[in-house]
């Protein structure tokens, strides 16, 4: 039983700012005086909508994207996109390229195959059990887009720049990644991101469309299966997950107005990341699953010298308030998710207990 | 502005007892000891995974539900239901029954048929401005199933029993009145709600699945789109909208615990309706736009002498502290909206304004 809130590294749900998490508390019996709890009002009132409003424009602004992109709130996370992207935007006989950086892009691709879509996987790091990001990749002329996963959360992998794709649509899941650095979104058909790493709580996922690919959308896909659907409504055709995006509009404010935007905040992370690798790779207790040029600065991934000691680590850590870094189940080891609110004094204190840590066990 | 929170009519999302809104914002920033929010524990731990349990348990108990029935939670409100159950449930070649009882099941019968599935409407009321439920009805002797709106949130009338389908599995789409009496769920095949009625916040969406039903999921569906994994998985293959679950969680506890369960929540819910009921029969100033023996118990929806008065009414309504009275954009007019966290000192006190206003106007 911890009295007090612990340094949090959980790989999703993760950490929120706690300032965030004390404007919801603070306002959750009475939300902006409407007497309504934000689970209370409705979502075609005049708050609510100046919610929805208000997250829009701090994402284009956040984002600088320019009026082609439209920014939409969907459900089920990254896994529903998965589905979605291949039935609204690979037409009838064309062919999408896909990129294979492990777990989340091989659900991508299965999703994409169950629908019967004629897809080319045509770069993989599956022959070094994904520890890499693929370069000098050969994209189809004709593809109808690339979809890459900028930042992959299992495997502690992360693309340090997006590949040139000549003009065919990039898409990307950055479900791990999103608004932790600012990137050029001109090149983007979609991009998309489950709000639970960066953005706020589970159960809303941010999708932001450009222009051009909504005219791509078949007239008879099930309507909340369509983009132009979320974007003709504003994400309002049916009840939208309120509590989330209300959420993700404190998460995007903070961004903006306590941070100052994403050049300030890549320059927190990395800070963060810095610190953390500098200590795995100071000494040979620590080592480092993803490939130098590759590592993630959102999750970063390291093996002990055994299984036990691994246990014992996380074991000792959480007795130290420190949590959530145990590896994802598929793989084992230990994982630190460094995302934006996940603050420099956390990573110190963690560094400070793996210097320790090893002292006593190396 | 208002300093105090106010009585709540809304249609959905809607009220929520205090009780839990008190529960949840005390344990926003340190859940049960993790020393996290409940927007940050990971939807794998321990502690997670009792709340998902626990919402379960109470729903079989609530609902007396034997071993063939499977709760999940979905996401995309029942909306997505409305595609996700021909695409899972109606077979190649085989036809289903629907039941047209206003905008909701217009919905439902609208997503079968962009599917491309064979439905037969055996019954509707839009003769009359959807303002009764059909009787004797004929059903298809081969039908795979049968679908009905157990509520019409809009049009305010509802089911008062369910009809007799001579073991055609029944579908109810029970958004707005689930929870709100017992009823017997041998008959149904499928039933389910967004939670933002009677449930909890916007968010998540109950589905209540029959075993038998999940054999005719064909293998093909893309995976966030097929009851199966939902039901494998138990609602957990991919982030589920743990905030919404938790608040489930809690708005059923207090169900079971402090209400006493859904006899004694029927009893409580027949009182209330009684009582606006009789204020608008009294004199001639209100008018019920329901049949009498369709009337909703949840949805009360009324028209005064003008449109001027249902202007002044709401209005002076809110001033008053009595918000959410406006009826649906597609019909206008009044409708207070009595779900089971609307206390019957809410329904006095808006009753006590009707008779004054009534007074003053009439």
């Amino acid at each position: 039983m911890k009295k007090n809130r612990i340094y949090n590294f959980n790989p999703g749900p993760a950490a929120l700012p706690l300032s965030v998490l004390e404007e919801i508390k603070e306002s959750f019996l009475n939300l902006n005086g409407t007497g309504m709890s934000i689970t209370e009002i409705s979502h075609r009132s005049k708050d609510f909508e100046s919610i929805l409003d208000d997250a829009i424009s701090r994402t284009k602004r956040l984002l600088n994207l320019d009026d082609r992109f439209h920014v939409l709130f969907c459900q089920s996370g990254a896994s529903m996109q998965f589905c979605m992207i291949p039935m609204n935007l690979l037409r009838e006989g064309k062919s999408a390229d896909y990129v294979n950086t492990g777990t989340w892009s091989e659900k991508a691709i299965k999703e994409a195959r169950i629908q019967g879509k004629k897809i080319k996987v045509v770069a993989s790091s599956e022959d070094r059990d994904y520890s890499y990001i693929p370069q000098n990749i050969q994209f189809s002329g004709d593809a109808e887009y690339v979809h890459i996963t900028s930042n992959n959360t299992i495997k502690g992998t992360q693309w340090p720049a997006f590949p040139d794709t000549k003009g065919i649509p990039l898409i990307a899941d950055m479900s791990s990644d999103m608004m932790s650095r600012p990137f050029d979104a001109k090149p983007f058909g979609l991009f998309y991101a489950g709000a639970q790493k960066n953005l706020g709580p589970a159960g809303v996922c941010m999708v932001v469309i450009r222009n051009d690919m909504l005219e791509r959308v078949p007239d008879n896909l099930p309507t909340m299966l369509k983009y132009t659907i979320f974007s003709e409504k504003k994400s309002l055709y049916n009840t939208p997950p309120c509590v989330a995006i209300y959420a993700v509009h404190l998460v995007l404010k903070w961004l903006e107005e306590t941070i100052g935007g994403l050049e300030k905040m890549a320059e927190i992370n990395r800070k963060k990341a810095e610190l953390i690798y500098s200590t795995i790779d100071a000494g040979g207790f620590y080592r480092g699953t993803a490939t130098p040029g590759s590592r993630s600065k959102m999750n970063v991934t390291f093996r002990l010298p055994n299984e036990n000691l691994e246990k014992q680590f996380i074991q000792e850590a959480l007795d130290n308030d420190l949590g959530g870094l145990k590896g994802h189940r598929s793989v084992g080891g230990c994982r630190a998710s460094l995302y934006n609110a996940v603050s420099l004094s956390a990573v110190e204190a963690l560094t400070d207990f793996m210097k320790n840590f090893e002292r006593k066990n190396g």
